[in-house]
Formats: C-alpha cells, structure tokens, sequence
C-alpha cells in the first residue's frame, strides 16, 4: 500500500518453502525450531532410508542437514542458495532412530555465509557434522 | 576348499551391496558401469525428489554421488567406508532430468582412498561435484 | 579517453597480484603459465618449509594451490576472492622436490566459481588436490 | 625396563613435533595450551606473511589451523596424519594481528578423527574455521 516492502518472518518463509516440497514430505521432516539465522528439524529413520548394510545411506542425514542449511540461511528473507557443503558421517543411523538437526550461524556477510550443521540421534550422539557455504542473493522472499 | 579365500569380483559386491538398498531402490538408481576402483550410475528425476523449488533436493545429487563413491571405493574387495564428502552443486537437476555419475580415483592407499565424482546431466552439463575420502577396512566383502 | 573501460590481461593482472607479494617471494613461487581462467605455478622445496617430520609442512602445499586458485579466479579482470577451499595431501613432500600445479575451472557463473587444483611433484605425482570456491566481484582490476 | 611401553605425555609429544620443525620456527608459532585432544596456538602476522593485497595470505591461517589440527590429533600419543581439511577465510587478516587458535574435538575413534579448528584475531573475532580429518596410526611417539 505504502510502497514499503514488508519483509516475511523466519516462519513464513520456511513455510512457503517447505509446501510442495516432495522429498522433505517423503523424508515426513520436521521442523523443530526455525528463527532469523537459526533451524532445527528432525526426522524419524525408516526402512525406506536404509542401504544395503541395513544402516540409513548417507544421502538421509546430508538431505536433513541440507535442508537446515538452506532454512536458516533463508530465514533472514533473501533467496540463498547453498554452493559448497562438507559433511563428515560419524556414527551410523539405524532404523528407528530419530535425527535432529541445529545450526550455528558461523558467518554472515552481505553476499555469502557459512553455517554449521549438527545432527544427533536421539541419545544426544553427533552423527554428521556439516560446514557449508550459501551465496546471499538480492531476490526478496 | 583348499583354504585359499577367493575375492569377490566388483560386480559380485556391488551387487550384494545394491540388494536390500531399499533407499537406491526407492530412487531407481541404475548401475551403468563397475570395476575395480571405478563406477558410474544413472538415476531418473522424479516429482518426489524435487524441493520446493521445483528442483531435486540437494540430497538427491549428493545420493547418487554417495553411492557412486562407496560401490567404487569397495570394488577391490575389501570393506570401505566414507568418511568426509565435501560436494559443489553447479546447475539446478529438474524433473525428468536423467543423472549420469562418474567415479575418479584420485589416490588410493593403504588405509584411505579419495575419489572425485562427477555428476551430469543427460546435456551433458555437469550438475555437482564430489571430493569423497573412505577409510579401507581389512573385512573382506 | 573515449570512456571504454579497458580489461587488462591475466598476465598483468597476475603480475599485479605478485608485485609486493611478499608471502609468495618468500615461497619463490614462479609463473609456469597464465591465461584466462588457467593458472599453473611452481615452487622449489627449501629446508625453511620442512615440519618436524623433516618433510614439507601442509601449509606449504595449501599456500601453493590457493595462489594458484586465487590466480585463475581474478584472470578475467574482476577481483575474486576465496570463501572455502577443500584439500587432501596425498603424498609426503620432501626437501629438493618441486612442485608444479595446475587449475582446472569446474564451473563459472557470475557470482561464484568452483576451480579444481591439483599439485604435482617433478615425477608427476599427484602430492595434493583441492577443491576451491571463489566469490566473484563487480570490481575491475 | 619392565617392558612396559610409556606413553609420552601431549606436551612432550608436541615438543618433539616442534623441535626442528623450521617452518612453525619461521611463522614463529607459540603454543598457547596443549593436553590430550586440545591445542591452542598463537601467531603474529608480520609483513613477509602478506600478499598482493597487503594482507595476509591464506596459507598462513591456514598454516596455523593445519599444525593445530596436527599437534590436537598426535597429543594421545599415536602418529596420526591429516587427510583432508576444509577451510574458510572469514575475515581478513593483516600485519600485526595476533592468531589465536583453538581445536575442538568433534569425534574420535579407533582409526580416524575429526576436529574443528577456530582461528580469532586478537579482536576475537573469527577468521577462519577448518574441519580437518586424520587418520589415527598405530606407531607410538
């Protein structure tokens, strides 16, 4: 009305990224806390998520990571898009676990930002370790 | 019989490896070439891989790289298991998109091996990029 | 004069980069070749650069690749700057070897560029490989 | 005497990595805290540690995690050795900075390890930050 551009919350955000969002309705993700800069999610490990060793594949806890990565880097309201992302698989997920993820905001610039993805299972006990990097782009949510 | 253990051939592990895989299953994930130390798979782009984006899911093209590292990393007959992934997505993978993976072995030690794979799609065009390091257990397959 | 910006050449934009380099002079880092979006550099093996171990430190290696990465990435007139690099040391390096390396541009868009650098020993051993991301400026050089 | 091997304690051990070692010798490198899977370091920045841009090169920082990284991973007294690492430079770095280094130890078992390296200025803000992993061998210090 005013001209000003009103900026969506955290929430409304994720929210509009979350509907229609196939594979984390699949992986049945949820979200745990969402905040400016900050996501945890959470996900119940199934049969459908094991490999061959009968333990989830590696692709589940870097899906879940991945999706906290780009939900806190999205929160601020500036479409961003992950470029680079290390994960490191500590201990092996079975099925029946429950996953949940946090992240730290470890640096936020005007054009690029680093953020550190934890995922435990539901005894406390990091399975995945993730640093990744999003570029910050100037598209308004 | 006579007391000398026989190894597995490549195809006989990936094989063991890809039966009861109920996650490569449930993406379809197709064998396009295995041999010692070297492995390439295809996987078709379904409505259920896709964000809210209407793009895969980062997790998928990092699957697909995932499995690829661990059947050419085990093909040598000796039990081997990721350790650090460090993945670049370059172009967005769509619906109907068909993903071709590459393995390189890049070193390959005593105890720890690092492959590099390669993503494409059917242009071509490569889609994200894998540096995988595995640690080589003495357990033979 | 007639208000075209002129680009200058990756030769003089490296040679820029290296004047008061003083990191680099210390290093002896030497231009093998330079064009645009392709950097190869050399570097002799002093006792100065050896660890504990009496074998190159891997800072020496990382220092080597991320000039070439950095290098490569401001060829094409525009001030790049790196936001992650990831490394595997392969093979030991030792007093007396020389180091080559080379770039290879994995994929450029306008923001961000992914380079793969490998470094070699003067038997054309693969001694490290990195994986760099760099961030692409508006700013001329 | 008894035949029973005495394991070095973390400070002996990374004494000994240290003596000789003429590239931490060069960089000056203090320990600031060493203990059993925990190493802090310092480094000041002088001006032969500078490129082109008049601040410090992205070796050094790098330099400095990579020898923290070391000295945390060999502190239980086992050789270890770093296999891969990912590094991001946050914050620029320039002459007369003083590094401070601190390692944490995010998972450790029986044949690799993975720590995460925090480097702050003397502002305390972070400039960089390494996920490094190392591969635990069986040979005593």
């Amino acid at each position: 009305m005013d001209g000003i551009h009103e900026m969506k919350s955290a929430s409304e955000i994720v929210n509009l990224m979350m509907n229609k969002d196939e594979f984390s309705s699949w992986m049945d993700i949820k979200i745990e806390n969402i905040e400016k800069g900050k996501c945890s999610l959470s996900c119940h490990i199934r049969q459908e998520m094991l490999n061959g060793f009968s333990i989830a594949h590696g692709g589940i806890a870097y899906s879940i990571a991945d999706s906290t990565l780009a939900f806190a880097a999205n929160s601020y309201g500036f479409q961003s898009f992950s470029i680079e992302t290390s994960i490191s698989h500590l201990v092996k997920v079975q099925q029946g676990d429950v996953l949940k993820s946090n992240s730290i905001e470890i640096h936020r610039g005007n054009k690029t930002a680093i953020y550190q993805i934890e995922v435990f299972n539901q005894n406390k006990i990091m399975v995945a370790i993730m640093k990744g990097t999003v570029y910050i782009s100037k598209i308004v949510w």
